[in-house]
């Protein structure tokens, strides 16, 4: 499999950062997370100054074999018609995209449609939808490699043009269901507490979904190494993320991280390299059960709860104008020397 | 005293709303605290087309007679050195209006220090810093009279440029101290769990505040009325808020609430006029002790909690994307009647 070259940021500039983040005109932590996001985001730029340069948000879409089983109330064709809905600019990623100067990018990483080529998508697909994990693998070892290298490719060519800092996001119907299997087997938490209703909040459905994914962890006999949770219960879009938050880290990007699904591709990813945690920002903690405990798993402190559960990375969106604050203020705010303010408490 | 005329707005949108809301391609309360607001915003403006026009930020600034008796570890000098850190453009407060592209206004409420005719403040002075309310009623009856009306002006002007969003901060070094006693008689909390350590979290001045606060409150002989609390324990920065947040609700403006202080400043508004409250968005949960539970008295849930403790109206500033967010959504997303997306879940 393709490897990453990720680099834990030295540290020797985290003493300078604090220094500078302490003597802005302001009483010492009193910025709260924006002093901590300024911190990070120095340390992983090796800068005083840090920059936020050409942000870019990449939605991964993919179709799921589970979705025959009936695990979600919502039809497997609204992650084609949503996908025209990105074009047509009307979704919630369109105007979070369009507010924040996000270049927004979908990409099709194994949509159940036959896209025209003169279509506005980014043609990446792997097979039409991943095959049923209740009997089989949703994919082969060659087409899990194949993703994580066409999720890197995106994200170089993002990086190629200037960007900085990407968010990610996903739109496939099912994928909470992948999601689940994915956090039970690679933290070891109980498959009822990774298990929630994904976007159905009538709760009808939920129990049936448990069921179907009790049945499908105990046909699996994968050696639940984190290659081989991702090849069996995976999906192309999930897959596809991990490759592109993987490159980002090896590109010393600042990734934006969205709700349950992407925290858990970079669950994942973090199992292929631990040093890609240093390039997260949390941005978000949804309303679906288990991320909480994901993030406290991953020691991860998110930036905003607005009892989001749409995807598409709107909570990774949401979160910019926070992370964009704390880049302005380490760079904008005058220091106590500066200018003649007593320093306060 | 001057009176408000505030309507609490129609209720007859509200079900056209929610289903506008409801119908936008994504599932039903998937985009939670959106959601909300763009409820509120489009019940306030009676409209399922609101619009945010010309925001205006007011930092009101005053000193306070009780720091003579070192409640707070920081010199009022800090108070007109941090108006002059405003006007260099180098504070919290004006990184985050430019960023948010607001328009920024500092008014001297009662600044303890003679600033020159060209300085670029609005003068708006009662006083050069409140009474000592140890001993006396922190200002006389016509002055808090003329705070209420000073505030309510700087809120017209802003009205009168097109300004229909609002928010409001304040720069005044001790006033935790007469928030923790509004809150403490206004709403009838122990005293004890009003005063937070303000800006000093070393949390040796914690003990002597209280035992000061405590013995100005023995010391009090008023009759308990909003208006003789306000008057006795208020600052006038704080008072000429009231006034602001009353006049920004008589003129159907959205009122975006800050942090501990300027929560307390609507709680006292809303003790004049209950029907305030409709036009308040809650931007910031702070760290402040008794924040909390004035946001819990008030039944408001805040937008974000960043563990700011700034003051300036930084948190209010900070939440100010999130509520653009909201009225992007209900003007921007298609509807499912709009683009060919099957209803899901």
């Amino acid at each position: 499999m393709i490897q990453f070259n990720i680099e834990k940021p030295k540290d020797e500039v985290r003493s300078y950062l604090q220094e500078k983040i302490d003597n802005l005109t302001k009483p010492k932590g009193s910025l709260g997370i924006l002093e901590d996001l300024a911190m990070q985001i120095g340390w992983i730029q090796q800068t005083l100054e840090p920059k936020l340069s050409r942000p870019c948000h990449i939605v991964f879409a993919g179709d799921h074999g589970i979705a025959a089983e009936g695990v979600s109330p919502s039809p497997q064709e609204v992650t084609y018609q949503m996908i025209a809905n990105f074009w047509a600019g009307g979704a919630g990623v369109n105007f979070l995209s369009r507010q924040h100067n996000f270049d927004l990018k979908v990409v099709d990483s194994g949509v159940n449609f036959d896209f025209k080529a003169e279509d506005p998508i980014i043609d990446k697909k792997i097979r039409k939808s991943t095959r049923n994990y209740l009997y089989e693998a949703a994919m082969t070892k060659e087409e899990m490699e194949l993703a994580i290298e066409r999720g890197a490719e995106c994200v170089q060519e993002c990086y190629d043009s200037g960007c900085n800092v990407i968010g990610f996001g996903e739109m496939g119907i099912t994928n909470t269901s992948s999601s689940a299997l994915w956090m039970a087997c690679l933290t070891g938490t109980p498959l009822e507490q990774c298990v929630g209703a994904g976007c159905d909040h009538s709760g009808q459905v939920i129990e049936h979904k448990l069921k179907v994914l009790k049945q499908s962890l105990e046909n699996y006999g994968g050696d639940y190494s984190p290659e081989d949770i991702m090849r069996y219960f995976g999906g192309y879009e999930m897959v596809m993320a991990v490759g592109a938050m993987l490159k980002a880290a090896e590109l010393k990007m600042i990734i934006l991280i969205d709700g349950f699904i992407m925290t858990n591709c970079l669950l994942a990813a973090s199992k292929l390299n631990a040093d890609v945690l240093h390039y997260a920002v949390f941005g978000h903690q949804g309303d679906e059960a288990g991320h909480k405990q994901i993030l406290e798993y991953l020691s991860a402190k998110p930036i905003l709860h607005l009892n989001f559960r749409l995807g598409e990375g709107t909570g990774a969106l949401c979160a910019y104008p926070i992370v964009d604050s704390a880049v302005r203020m380490i760079n904008e705010m005058n220091s106590f020397k500066k200018i003649q303010v007593t320093k306060y408490f």
